[in-house]
């Protein structure tokens, strides 16, 4: 059974990622694909939407990402914990560990099909943005920085519609954030900020 | 009185922006200062560690960091909430909003001086990250994407300490994920992820 989905509307997909939540990067290329996690992205830009995202030069998807010119960023959720603290320990490069796999089958990943690029999104996710590469070959080479346009977005309307996250009993889809070393801090309360107002003079 | 402040080890800088906290970004140049909230902020690297940070054209702050090359990353708390929406929605070029006076002035806002950069820290946060610019002039005009290598840091022990947050107890310095229009999620629980090998063949 999959979970449910709904496209995000392009003028609210950076809210997919404003809270800073780590990703997973996805992408294909010549009939490889892999899939890694990245604590380090950001929404970039409004409209069009934007993402900015590190990714070292040793990792695999990012040659997947320069040959294809495209890749998805996912948001997981806690009951992805563990997968999403794998995903980062091992390399889609690592015969070894995969036993010649690629990650999505050493690991029994199930997978959709976007709707605007070739890379692979992974189900159970609460959220995706699909994205065209914005080549920037010196930022790439001197600091891993990978921009992108969002060109398509889906999030799980159990906890995100309308433009807003609401998490409230669905604890499992709470969105994580990394700190280090597999030791993730869980979205929490969601607060309203009220008006204030300099002081008098 | 004034909250305890521990120098932080740059190698363990990262971990303060790395579960993608909204931050206040100050500088200051010519005598003049200012402070501005962004969501779009991150670590670029460990060693030495950098970060990016996405400021606005119409942004004060960053017409401080271009004349100054330097500024500060702060990360701020839940007692701060209002405070840091606020800072988001008025410009520090907005004289009539705050009575001619800068936004330390009119929000009545304490601050301390830094270790490394000339620009103010703001007192209340959980973390502080003195950064000298990076100048990258075609993504600055081209993204408004800004970078900078961290050049000093510090945290409030109360809550992160030997390279981790520690929340707990401390509801008030939880730090802050801005959704959108004042909406924000404060951290929640941390969560370790568990050892998860492939499948076997």
């Amino acid at each position: 059974m999959t979970a449910p989905r709904e496209p995000v509307d392009l003028a609210k997909a950076y809210r997919l990622l404003n809270h800073g939540p780590t990703v997973l990067v996805s992408a294909a290329a010549d009939g490889r694909r892999n899939l890694m996690a990245a604590a380090w992205a950001m929404p970039l830009d409004f409209a069009p939407p934007k993402v900015a995202v590190v990714l070292d030069k040793a990792t695999y998807t990012r040659r997947l990402i320069e040959a294809s010119g495209e890749f998805v960023l996912q948001v997981p959720v806690r009951a992805q914990l563990d997968l999403v603290d794998a995903l980062g320990n091992v390399s889609g490069t690592d015969e070894e560990a995969l036993g010649g796999r690629d990650k999505f089958d050493a690991f029994g990943l199930a997978t959709f099909a976007g709707s605007a690029t070739g890379a692979p999104l992974l189900e159970g996710c609460a959220a995706w943005l699909e994205c065209r590469l914005l080549p920037e070959p010196p930022i790439q080479q001197r600091y891993d920085l990978f921009l992108g346009e969002v060109i398509a977005a889906q999030a799980d309307p159990r906890v995100f519609s309308a433009g807003r996250w609401h998490f409230d009993g669905h604890d499992d889809l709470r969105t994580l954030h990394h700190v280090a070393g597999g030791h993730f801090i869980v979205d929490g309360e969601a607060v309203d900020a009220r008006p204030l107002a300099p002081r008098p003079r």
